[in-house]
């Protein structure tokens, strides 16, 4: 009996093409032998698609994607001093409208120290933590304004919007992954004592979701303090869950500590199964070094495991998160191997 | 001729107290011979006091404190446990209403790495920046609420209020601080690609302002980059400006990074001169630790500097300083000496 898995590509621009073919590369020789078929569609978007034709996500498109089985997206937007492109649309309407109309709600951030690979902390410890990041509400619901805008008067405001259904419904995820972990130990990480209103919903949510969980130990640290942590006892961490922004913060910040976040892979999982998930390397598209096969595609590729263990190949996921710890472990500093080298070198290890 | 100082003492909870008598000794050392007498007024605030009257800060008291010439803070705040005092009252209704109510819109706090200081980090560099933090604005204002609290339709919001007269204010102040020192740089820091108005009104502030300061460079990072040189490339940095929750985070981790925020002193100025500036060691009162001459007073010691410096006394502020440096450099690791050690040996040496 064969399955087909209905993959929606997403490469995007800069080295994202570039990373995402060997993600396929190695997720296509992970599903080898196991009946599962890949039919792939790739669209065309990003910063130079809306260069070419204007379009950020259209509605047709954006149907397209939601009828297949999953996405794997690259990496989007232009170089830094392209004034052309007005800053932030290309995320705005591209990839947050994905994470929100496709209700992503987990932003899943695995944080990992791999044998051999430089941590900037002298003495990082045993670093193995994932992030559950809220995805579709927080700061990030676009819910600002401003008045007498250019003008000495002018107001601008953000709104950060926090349900108790949103926060919920992570919370008890990370819990859920919590309970399934050696450590079981879940950290909320907030500012509750100046974000009052959002923050006492995080913190009575997580109060009463640990009690369904007894075998699961939670504590809370304000974001200031979560940072100190990261880089002073990093080892702490099991799972944590945060809000929108926080978790943005914190993941880019936990990719630095543990080596680059040339290694740090993401899932935006949809929980109850109405919408495709998302799967992405954290970093961006890097144009600076964009097809130059210079760009490390172990992040895109653990992505791509992220990716099969969400659609239920968990076994070809841990071949491929074998292969890359085993590559990654064998790495030497300073060494250079290109885009394709790596892939091909953790194609060949799975 | 004789000046006098009138200073307001806030000593606080926990260790608060402890490293402020060690902050005013040096003080008082500093001043020996210039002329400058000083007038201390101690006013008992903070969560024991607020355990043992129920006031956080009187309205008389707070006109009491305005009088005074600048303010002396150690620290406040109840244990992590005790459930007896609302999570965050005494924050906003002392703290953070001391920095609204005073108008100290500039909350800054410089970073710097002694020598012989152990970082976290394998290979720091040379760390030497200051972070100009706004600190009467932003996500700080207190503009939230919930509706259906407690229910699972809840919805609660955070606004952050940020103005042109607000921003400009503390961009300009970063400039100049940027135009007095070797490098000359200010790095905005913000997370304009989401947070859309706020951000934009930043930058576009930043823009206008810089034209002033043309041996001034700038540039600009998202708050989740930002964390990240923080750890792989500290010394990047010179001046940076941000909002008041982005200038939380990133002035912890900082702290972090330069050894911990056992050094790190803090000046939260009223620019205008229509109220006194407050002087506080960023740490919290570390109530774990209190009353055992365990605490490190050197960042309380240090904030006593930054008082010093801004009320006209540079040189008396310029000679702890030094002290501090030499104190530092000379300590090696694993030595515990008690909080008064530390006083007089710092106070020995101005
Ligand atoms: C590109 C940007 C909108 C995005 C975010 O802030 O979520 C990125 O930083 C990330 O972490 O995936
Ligand atoms: C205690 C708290 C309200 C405060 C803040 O968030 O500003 C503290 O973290 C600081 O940085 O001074």
């Amino acid at each position: 009996m064969t399955q087909t898995l209905d993959l929606a590509v997403i490469p995007g621009d800069g080295i994202g093409p570039e990373v995402t073919a060997e993600a396929l590369k190695v997720l296509h020789r992970a599903l080898e032998g196991t009946g599962v078929e890949v039919k792939e569609t790739h669209y065309s978007l990003g910063a130079q698609h809306w260069l070419s034709t204007g379009e950020t996500l259209p509605a047709d498109v954006l149907e397209d994607i939601r009828g297949r089985d999953a996405i794997l997206f690259g990496a989007i937007g232009a170089a830094p001093g392209d004034k052309r492109i007005p800053s932030g649309l290309i995320e705005r309407e591209l990839l947050l409208k994905l994470r929100f109309t496709l209700d992503q709600c987990v932003n899943l951030r695995p944080s990992r120290l791999y044998a051999g690979v430089g941590s900037p902390l002298a003495a990082p410890g045993e670093i193995d933590f994932v992030v559950v990041r809220e995805g579709t509400e927080g700061p990030y619901v676009g819910n600002g304004g401003s008045m007498r805008t250019g003008t000495p008067h002018e107001i601008a405001t953000e709104v950060s919007v926090n349900t108790a259904y949103g926060v919920e419904r992570v919370v008890r995820d990370a819990f859920r992954r919590a309970s399934l972990r050696a450590r079981k130990k879940v950290t909320l990480v907030h500012k509750h004592n100046v974000l009052v209103h959002a923050g006492h919903l995080w913190k009575r949510t997580v109060e009463a979701v640990a009690a369904e969980f007894p075998e699961v130990e939670h504590d809370y640290l304000h974001v200031d303090a979560a940072t100190i942590f990261l880089v002073t006892d990093p080892a702490r961490f099991d799972v944590i869950v945060t809000d929108n922004l926080f978790g943005d913060i914190l993941t880019d910040l936990a990719g630095a500590v543990t080596g680059g976040i040339g290694l740090a892979a993401s899932g935006n999982i949809n929980l109850d199964g109405t919408a495709p998930s998302m799967f992405e390397p954290v970093h961006g598209s890097a144009p600076d070094i964009a097809g130059q096969e210079k760009a490390d595609p172990t992040a895109a590729i653990l992505s791509a495991a992220l990716l099969l263990d969400h659609v239920g190949q968990g076994e070809a996921a841990a071949r491929i998160e074998a292969a890359v710890r085993a590559d990654v472990e064998s790495r030497t500093p300073g060494e250079k191997r290109t885009t394709t080298e790596i892939g091909d070198a953790i194609a060949a290890r799975v």
